[in-house]
């Protein structure tokens, strides 16, 4: 019933633009060919459209004889281009690692893993499996310790490729009209967006713990990219099994359809069996940072039972999960003991897993949490792998009732206290936040993050701003989503439609995504990100001149909005016509635009800057005559209208 | 595929609130009774929650044996309930009224209009053929020049009645742990919500323009309702046939399906064939305002030949609505000859259908618009009627380059001129606005608005935040749509998920009204709105008390609701499971933090304020252990981070 297909887009090819500090460094982009525009005397050529490409070497899947797809070969794994990156700065050591155990994947009891053949169900993956890396002799080999030295990482120059492409594309491949195409400067709330970035200005903002490259030394096979405020304003997709439904196979194509899309980054919030080896599947093929929230897996190790959990549990799935190339981790660190009784008397309690696990466990030990009494050595590990903190917000509010209230703001003022204790150790660290927040709440959400967490890059979940439309919670937060990242959210997680009825099937990953592709895109403009405007403008300009194919094509989701065209006027002659079913021919506007400039080429006067001169000076002549044709005879004034 | 039913939702019954002034004003409601919520100790009982129904006598409908659906009959069309009220002010008169003509279906050339019988298709509207009425000899007739003498008319107090519900909810029937319902105070940009909603303030804001009713003397089957920013945020759809695609028949089941979720005023935009008896049915069976856009009938009584139109073929067709029943017509007045050069130069010239046909008049004609220079004698026409005007922006910009330039805003200062003259004819107006509007310049342009317009109230169409997203225009636009209702915009036009590409079919205009549904309870939220927060906090009462039931009905949409829950876990026994499918039994934070809650109990403390005050205490004994426990060393100072 919906396209399914993970086959490019239209029109659409992969290019590559290379490094010149490091000319190893290749960065995507997703390259989409317009057609001509036919002048009343010949044509006019539209420039490609270069867009930011999160779909890595499975974006460019090849097709079979008989027309169907061939993905890369997921068994394999992708490439993992950035090892050499890696080794290259001498600190890094490969070791035997830790040996997985059956309780890794939810086996406590000896049960074994399942293998496909027999069962159709999850088998190892078989790829590559090396020895794992780790810093050598206590050093950081984390981004936010090599910018501190100075030193530009392949990783940064990357980003600075990436973030900086559609202000290369402003100056070199200007579109028509360019008067009026850039003509609003955004308005970005004390970020410092320049108007070019570059390698130097990316390991400055990772310097300051302004923006983070989440970038598991474990799992070269990512394409680095920057979470921070004066960045692009980037998306995250959860996929995750749970252990009332869905496969692992599922899973794994789940981050392919995720970033096909547009995800920047993707969570794996498995639970139940098999949750090791599923996240070894998708690492192996994601080439975007992966995430996880490390005591969803601890608390399997102990059968669910949370008050059993212990720091060396926690501890040891750290390892695990960061031996394996987790680029983050959510870490529940500020949901300390006396906090918990503040949520007793709110509408909606605790809503996050992670929180309420870790509430549970101080309410029965009636002790502080051990993630915050051990969160020195948490940094020591974190630094070691450059996994980056993502520092959960386990008392984020579950309703607009709850927003913004004491026990939000008391663990946020706690995180931001972790910040600067990770960023001694040279971690990289993010703050996530709500969750459910009205409108006129957000900003000063916002505001509070970046003054009680010292500008560390915040990323929210929504915010949902109303409670009443469960099954349209993509929209509601995309509402606030919108906003925030306008205000300065530097990622937002998405909320798919599914939110608070049940799990997302892949039409609601797609809707989630998009629904945040266009609340971050909406923000980008709203900053004045360089740029920005460019493919709402060649896209408008492709639908003012009937270029059906062009609109589709620079579409977030081409094959939707060709569906729906051809929902109505499905033949293909329809794709060159000039005029849609909306209105018809007759009363195309469009139609009728294009009238009135031929009219004025008609009479003489040429196209562009010279219409607007020429036609002003007979508008100042109508002005006068307007006013002897319409004499306005017994104005009221303001005060004859009763107050 | 999707649930199409015009059934009632389920646990839902509408009842009626009588007037006191006028006894017989009946204001219906529909009530949504609520399960009760179990407790330790016995059970707690949640009151009913009753919400805005725009069904009309439509949303009782009755079942048949064979339990099919039983509309009411549409042949007949609805009660006329306002007639009373209408001829009970002494002032108006029925007359012959103006005679139909085949060209007022389109039918020039002598064609007949086509029988259901012979064809499937339109028939003429048989049921009540009364004759017209007018305000006798010169009178204006509106709620505005009411209002002014210092009348509460039947129409105020019915608005009062209905905009106060939420309210009157909240201090009779508040829900549990009010001490945190309502804590957040909305900013309401200098609107003057009260506390109370009273007739004696209806009439003032209608007095002063700040506020609409339409409501057509001949249109007596409609519930009145109130447009202004001072009251809840309204909701528009759009409805019509095309000479392309679409059925009258579909189009009078698209009023019904807009009303059956939630649409405020429905407008009709039809064209080609059919359309004057296409708003007979829809107007004879709409208890919401019905808007159109006379000059599309105007068009096709001159074969859509723009420059063929006069004043007098205009004339004629806004008296042959206004017989009728329509309660609103757009007017593209401020589409001056002097402005049309301002948009040669843009990204998308014209987009609106109305502005693009006047801006071919005034360069076919080199004359200043008609409708313009007639002016004062439309408001003649709309006085001795009431219907209101909605002053349409003919150049309202078509994509975010456009957005809020010299075209746009010369248009908007002439609709301010304009509204001061409707006013001195004791004409209701409201404005148009976009459209295509970033949101850094969303509140400059409803700034600008009430400066200009002089608070006249504002009727946006989203607007829409980016280009790049054709199929799910409605999520683009509803980020505009919660913002501008925020900032003070009174009603707002919805956008389909087809908006650009094709005819919305059922499905699409239900997720367009929800959409948008969900954008105006965001800018009540947010305004502060007395009571607006009420159905948030028994939804996620519901939600967090797992009353799976409760959280369906409460929603916008509820059969969605169900269906994606359903999706997962289809087993009746899921809906009174203390889990869902997102987390699984093991994993569940809200059935963590009724441990919490549970704990407490146990511990000898009391629920509620208790709880926090007991654990206050015991927090500030583990605050001084904590910092014992865990003493943080080598924290480093900001400036030890590299500026």
């Amino acid at each position: 019933m919906e396209e399914t297909s993970l086959l490019p887009f239209p029109n659409s090819r992969k290019i590559y633009v290379s490094g010149t500090i490091h000319p190893n460094v290749r960065v995507p982009f997703r390259e989409i060919t317009l057609s001509k525009t036919k002048l009343a005397n010949g044509y006019e050529e539209n420039p490609a459209v270069r867009t930011y490409d999160t779909t890595g070497p499975a974006g460019e899947p090849g097709v079979t004889p008989d027309g169907s797809l061939k993905l890369h070969d997921i068994r394999k794994g992708l490439e993992a281009t950035r090892h050499e990156w890696i080794v290259g700065h001498g600190d890094v050591e490969e070791y035997e690692g830790r040996v997985t155990r059956p309780e890794d994947n939810g086996y406590s009891n000896g049960e074994q893993l399942l293998h496909s053949k027999e069962t159709g169900k999850l088998e190892y993956f078989p790829g590559r499996k090396k020895k794992p890396l780790r810093a050598r002799s206590g050093n950081a080999v984390t981004q936010i310790a090599y910018a501190r030295r100075g030193i530009i990482t392949p990783e940064m120059e990357f980003v600075a490729i990436r973030e900086n492409m559609l202000a290369e594309q402003e100056t070199s491949n200007m579109i028509r009209r360019n008067s009026l195409s850039f003509q609003h400067l955004g308005e970005a709330f004390g970020a410092r967006i320049p108007k070019r970035i570059t390698p130097e200005f990316v390991r400055d903002e990772v310097a300051k713990g302004r923006a983070i490259i989440p970038s598991n030394i474990n799992h070269p096979e990512s394409e680095p990219m920057a979470i921070g405020r004066d960045f692009l304003v980037k998306i995250n997709s959860n996929i995750g099994n749970s252990a009332v439904a869905s496969s692992i196979e599922e899973e794994v194509e789940k981050l392919m359809w995720s970033i096909h899309w547009g995800a920047d980054t993707v969570m794996d919030l498995s639970t139940g069996k098999n949750i090791h080896e599923t996240r070894e599947w998708i690492i192996r093929n994601s080439p975007v940072p992966i995430g996880t929230v490390p005591i969803y897996q601890a608390l399997e190790k102990v059968d669910g039972r949370a008050e059993e959990l212990t720091w060396e549990i926690f501890r040891d799935t750290l390892i695990e999960q960061a031996e394996q190339g987790v680029d983050y981790f959510t870490i529940h660190a500020g949901v300390r003991l006396p906090f918990v009784p503040m949520t007793a008397n709110r509408m909606t309690g605790i809503v996050s897993r992670g929180g309420s696990i870790m509430a549970k466990w101080c309410l029965a030990h009636h002790q502080e949490s051990f993630l915050y009494t051990h969160f020195q050595e948490i940094c020591e590990i974190m630094r070691a792998y450059d996994v980056a903190f993502s520092l959960g917000d386990g008392l984020r509010p579950g309703s607009i009732a709850d927003a913004n209230d004491e026990a939000q703001l008391a663990e946020l003022r706690t995180l931001g206290e972790l910040t600067k204790i990770a960023w001694d150790y040279d971690c990289q660290v993010m703050i996530e936040g709500p969750g459910h927040v009205p409108m006129q709440l957000i900003k000063e959400n916002m505001d509070i993050e970046l003054r009680d967490c010292y500008e560390a890059p915040f990323y929210t979940l929504g915010p949902l701003t109303t409670d009443i439309a469960p099954g349209y919670d993509h929209i509601t937060s995309a509402i606030g989503a919108a906003m925030i990242g306008w205000f300065g959210c530097a990622m937002l997680c998405y909320v798919t439609p599914k939110e608070h009825l049940g799990l997302p099937n892949k039409n609601d990953v797609r809707d989630g995504v998009i629904a945040y592709k266009i609340a971050a895109h909406a923000a980008d403009l709203a900053k004045g990100h360089p740029g920005a405007q460019l493919r709402d403008n060649a896209l408008s300009k492709a639908r003012f001149e009937f270029r059906w194919e062009d609109q589709f094509n620079l579409a977030l989701d081409p094959p939707r909005a060709r569906e729906y065209h051809d929902a109505t006027l499905p033949q293909e002659g329809a794709k060159s016509a000039h005029f849609c079913s909306m209105c018809g021919p007759r009363f195309c506007s469009m139609k009728i635009t294009e009238d009135v400039r031929e009219y004025a080429r008609e009479h003489g006067v040429a196209e562009g800057e010279a219409i607007a001169l020429g036609m002003a000076a007979k508008s100042k002549e109508f002005t006068g005559q307007g006013s002897e044709l319409y004499v306005i005879e017994g104005i009221g004034s303001p005060s004859s209208i009763p107050e």
